[in-house]
């Protein structure tokens, strides 16, 4: 197949979608799911044709058309979304979805569109009170309560983001210590300390007696942790205060920015945006970033200890990701979010005989449990979990997750955090998908939830495991239709502090030693979600580590972001050839990809801790090292409570989309300016790749001559 | 002065805000804040005059003119704000602030209603993700992210409104809690445990031991209220436990609303509030109550309880309101808020012969300390500080505090929480008051604020009096104009279940007595805020309030709606006239009002309170009470979470205006109808007085019934 044959391949793609094939051509009408009778006659009615797609060549064809086309910069309207998604496994699906005329979304983005509200996007629109709404504008410069621009802004900022995404990570961090505590606790539940060292290593540090039985170790951990995240606002935190670099520490101080306990925090900041409370646009600004302190360490840095602690602290691998994993003769589970503790040890269970035997009594050629999202990046990482039989490997980003279950080779979709789309009970009743929420957190429309009760974690993923069996029964009985689009990524991951020292000798010298000679320029996270954007989709993340590489700086990704790197290739060492001279001359050497892949956006906590690693042996403060913070298709709270977090520590943020921020200009400059001259890091936001890439390229170029380096 | 030249008085100064006279023709322009060279000579640029006002006759002729005017039903768009303002202080200081070209609540939000925007109004606007922002129609049913009507509207109830709502009660009693442990620990605080005896009862009902020194008593009773706010949300809440109606609790647990600690369900609803995460309405909507039950227990009853400890339980007593309290020749400190704390002290250290000397030193004829909004209320009842030398009694309203820094003799405006507006700098700029905000968890632009230490609350407390004194100075030194409305209001306030109690002789028994024999039908509160709206700004509450006293409903009133009960003569128990014959034979017997003002918004605690007490009276659970909550002018956020509190008591909830949930049926369906088939309380919505009144007694009557009394 010639390049210019793909190019047609997927070109007539785009064209069908577009409704120019008149073979394919079912116009996009209103979702199914809006008449109360549809699910009763729904599976006769949308007619799925796999037939109809246009199929994908090979991955090879595909990392070729992939470059090809975001080369060629087609981002336009007139495509979407052809031109935008470059995962071939969510390109066939889409078709089936949109052909069928169901509800997704990338049609979802394009119905908004006309009808978006500029106020809103700017934050110049208020709905707190029943005085209101109130907007903004040059004519109008108040709101009914008497707040300008600059603090309507700002406030919403803080209680429409900062505040959920700081309570997310705090949350998800308080579930893992439930966890932990439950495997100290009770044997019989099927958690286990799988990394009795780094427990012993973080409760030393926590001032707690490692000398005591390991059980007893991880309740006491796991109890200190709790006690801080529960801890008055007003008591300076003991996680920050272990975990959290000396010269920041003294930064915080000075500027008010240490915080105390996050969920009492969260409460405070809350309080403050009420109406009529507290109107300094700069205050809600300091207090957003003072939450991302808390975000750090009572949240993704002691979430991911803790997760590797129970499932074992991760390891380099190679490892396999996409659609193409599902096997239609198989039980396919999908655990989907970003809290793998039923999950891990559904997949301990799952791998064991007794399970497999029971997947064959019921007709099926075994069981697998395969991972989705930020979930699916985490299973693929913990060395209790990647190498297990019943683990059946990760299967794409976020904006997949509709076009998954169309598949209809998903039995059981189980979920316990954010990234499940509301939409996910309407696929579930069409393409036979048994759904189940594992933590009453999250409930979905008419669907059943467990219970989390960690001490009985064995019991309960059993009770999915048994519900997994049933669901693949009545797929059989029923004979359903099944298209597994056949795309695999071969992927080199599971990258962290640890396993990056130990893969380079057990210092960090050699690459301190790359970065100083000047053939790694400097290191950017390419972190966080992907959007359903004109011009994003994964596309711009693509673009832009590309760009990164290819200028020696070596990448690493967390989050929705390092599917996009799995299914273009850039975690495979094979990528090394499309780095500049230096990079590619490192990469070669260590036999390792540009990209390095930590996991989830969760693990950003583990990235913040190589940069503290690094930082403490250059004997710089953190915000000196040749870092950049990016999340070019950042998409929710979490995101932002994680830029506020990287802004706390120092690091440049390059953020796009556009935030909802641009309606103040003194909230602007507060962020992209006045926070750096206090020590802090700031955010940038640019929406073109190129020019992104020439701001990490120049903001990393600024820190090494800071440091003496050419 | 006939009644008809009482309307013409205001029928002129009506004309006068709509530019029919060119006397006082100012037109409203932009304000002039948005200029940021104005603040140098804005008190040149502006023209206020004082004797241009047309003066409000007596408060005899007041209360007629009000009652005149309202009936005569003018709310119309034409003649507002005029036709709203019922405060005789506030029309006059309208005129000056409007004729000024001043910003100003009302004007701003005449301003506003143009562009109010229909999605924003029925909750069909989504602000959340980057994705965003989106709205749903019936022709785009569903946001990007996949969420539909039900779940928009749902999500955005609890994050806009609930969750900020009960975060700060629960803050609130953490730093009544924080200021009670002081108490105990730092004599030298200036702090006191005024009733020792309410701090014992308490402290038993925790199971605390209370033959232990009462200081002692007092630490570790805090602790227990601020373990139980900061405890796991995954562990029962013990404040709840202790104080709740046994039913209640047993209703509470079988629905899976039984809180633990209020932070940690607060991080809890907020995580829920993702994007991609809960999509289930109905879950968030009870997720909704269960907050209500945290707000109630850990929030509103505790603090009520914790600030009468400090400040002495309150009692029943003739005081005074409005801006007329104010005086020329002194030192006038107005404090607003919510959480009377510093002034308490502050009021202590004023009454003393040292402070009042010192103003006398500085010119003045003495030194007082006025309340304002909830603040106001409160400080007006507790025993503590109700009849000291250094206070001066209540001021107003929260609409009403722009137009009360206009008067020019306010030298220190003190705020401690909620509703203080944003454009108090300006105002406090253009008419030489000095700001000062007492806790850090409110900032104004460009404005002072005293660390909150209740350690060294006297300390604190005497920075403030000394900038009162600096300020007066200035004052003086410049001459400043000054202008007081005359008017002030006699009324009896400082009811509560104590007071009450005591007034009946120990014993509900004559109030039961009453209800029983239909002399009283039943008891409504009248509760929260007022709004700038058409037909509201006090009038929708004074409306209904006369509506339910003639219908022989005795009146609770906390919050704004007590000022407005208070400059209507409705706290007076020449009110008696008013009612209806039974509830006026009860007045008059009794010596008070139809309307039993409980004080702040927060005292609704003390309402809940005496609720619980007549229904462990008549041996039924609390939605068994012939009882109706209005919220006829409800604002913000923690009138939703009241409100929340509310459904978890089982009680019949009006409010007004229309809360912003009705994009969705099956919101407004679940909070309107479901709840109470679930055995907890429900909302109504109605905007018309009349047809509000008879809701309520529609309902007391059908509780009547069940209760199997005529």
């Amino acid at each position: 197949m010639s390049d210019e044959d793909i190019k047609n391949s997927y070109k007539n793609a785009a064209q069908t979608m577009r409704g120019d094939n008149t073979t394919f051509g079912t116009k996009l009408t209103n979702e199914h799911s809006n008449d109360p009778n549809t699910h009763k006659d729904i599976h006769n009615r949308i007619n799925v044709n796999y037939d109809s797609i246009e199929k994908s060549p090979g991955m090879e064809e595909v990392h070729k058309w992939q470059r090809q086309h975001v080369d060629k910069g087609d981002q336009s309207k007139e495509n979407y979304p052809m031109n935008i998604i470059i995962d071939p496994a969510m390109r066939e699906m889409y078709q089936v979805v949109h052909n069928s005329g169901m509800t997704n979304v990338f049609d979802r983005f394009s119905q908004q569109q006309p009808i978006q509200c500029k106020f809103c996007i700017e934050g110049l629109s208020c709905q707190l009170c029943a005085n209101g709404p109130c907007r903004i504008s040059e004519k109008v410069p108040r709101g009914t309560c008497g707040v300008d621009a600059h603090t309507m802004v700002a406030r919403n900022f803080m209680y429409r983001h900062v505040t959920i995404g700081t309570s997310a990570n705090i949350f998800h961090c308080h579930q893992a210590a439930r966890t932990l505590k439950a495997a100290g606790e009770h044997p019989e539940s099927g958690l286990k300390i799988r990394d009795p060292e780094k427990l012993k290593k973080y409760a030393d540090m926590a001032g707690l007696n490692t000398s005591q039985p390991i059980e007893q170790l991880a309740v006491q951990f796991a109890d200190w942790v709790m006690n801080d995240i529960h801890a008055p606002f007003h008591v300076e935190s003991k996680t920050v205060e272990a975990f959290a670099p000396t010269q920041r520490k003294e930064l915080w101080r000075k500027l008010g920015l240490f915080p105390g306990g996050g969920y009492s925090e969260v409460a405070f900041a809350q309080t403050r945006c009420m109406t009529n409370f507290n109107s300094d646009p700069v205050e809600f600004l300091l207090n957003a970033v003072r939450l991302g302190v808390a975000n750090e360490y009572q949240g993704l840095f002691l979430l991911d200890i803790i997760q590797e602690i129970l499932m074992g602290t991760q390891e380099i691998a190679q490892k396999k990701q996409n659609m193409g994993l599902l096997k239609q003769d198989m039980i396919n589970i999908v655990t989907n979010g970003h809290m793998p503790l039923l999950a891990h040890v559904a997949i301990d269970l799952a791998s064991t005989d007794e399970w497999q035997q029971k997947a064959k009594d019921a007709g099926a050629s075994g069981i697998q449990v395969l991972g989705h999202v930020c979930e699916g990046q985490q299973l693929m990482n913990y060395q209790g979990t990647h190498s297990q039989k019943g683990y059946g490997g990760q299967e794409g980003e976020w904006l997949s997750q509709e076009y998954l279950l169309a598949t209809g080779a998903v039995d059981l979709f189980m979920f316990d955090y954010n990234c499940t789309v509301a939409t996910m009970p309407l696929f579930a009743k069409r393409f036979g998908t048994k759904l189940l929420s594992t933590h009453p957190v999250i409930k979905l429309q008419g669907t059943e939830t467990l219970d989390f009760v960690p001490e009985k974690m064995k019991e309960q993923a059993e009770k999915a495991l048994d519900k997994a069996i049933e669901a693949f029964k009545e797929r059989k009985s029923q004979n359903r239709k099944v298209y597994i689009p056949p795309h695999v990524s071969d992927c080199t991951v599971g990258f962290s502090t640890e396993s990056i020292r130990n893969a380079l000798g057990g210092s960090f010298d050699p690459l301190i030693e790359q970065i100083a000679n000047g053939n790694i320029r400097g290191i950017a996270t390419i972190v966080g979600c992907t959007t359903a954007r004109y011009g994003q989709g994964g596309s711009n993340i693509f673009k832009i580590t590309r760009g990164l590489i290819k200028n020696n700086i070596l990448v690493l990704s967390g989050g929705c972001t390092s599917s996009v790197m799995e299914y273009t290739g850039l975690t495979n060492p094979q990528a090394a050839e499309e780095c500049g001279e230096g990079l590619k001359a490192v990469c070669k050497q260590l036999g390792i990809p540009p990209v390095l892949s930590y996991g989830a956006c969760v693990d950003i906590g583990k990235m913040t801790h190589t940069a503290k690693e690094l930082a403490d042996a250059l004997k710089v403060d953190t915000n000196k090292l040749p870092l950049v913070i990016g999340a070019p298709e950042y998409l929710e709270q979490k995101a932002v409570a994680d830029a506020c977090t990287a802004v706390a520590l120092g690091w440049l943020v390059h953020v796009a989309p556009v935030p909802s921020i641009t309606g103040s200009d003194v909230v602007v400059k507060t962020l992209t300016e006045t926070t750096e001259s206090l020590g802090l890091g700031k955010v940038v936001v640019e929406l073109d790749a190129e020019k992104t890439v020439q701001i990490y390229v120049d903001h990393i170029e600024k820190k090494r001559k800071e440091l003496g380096l050419n």
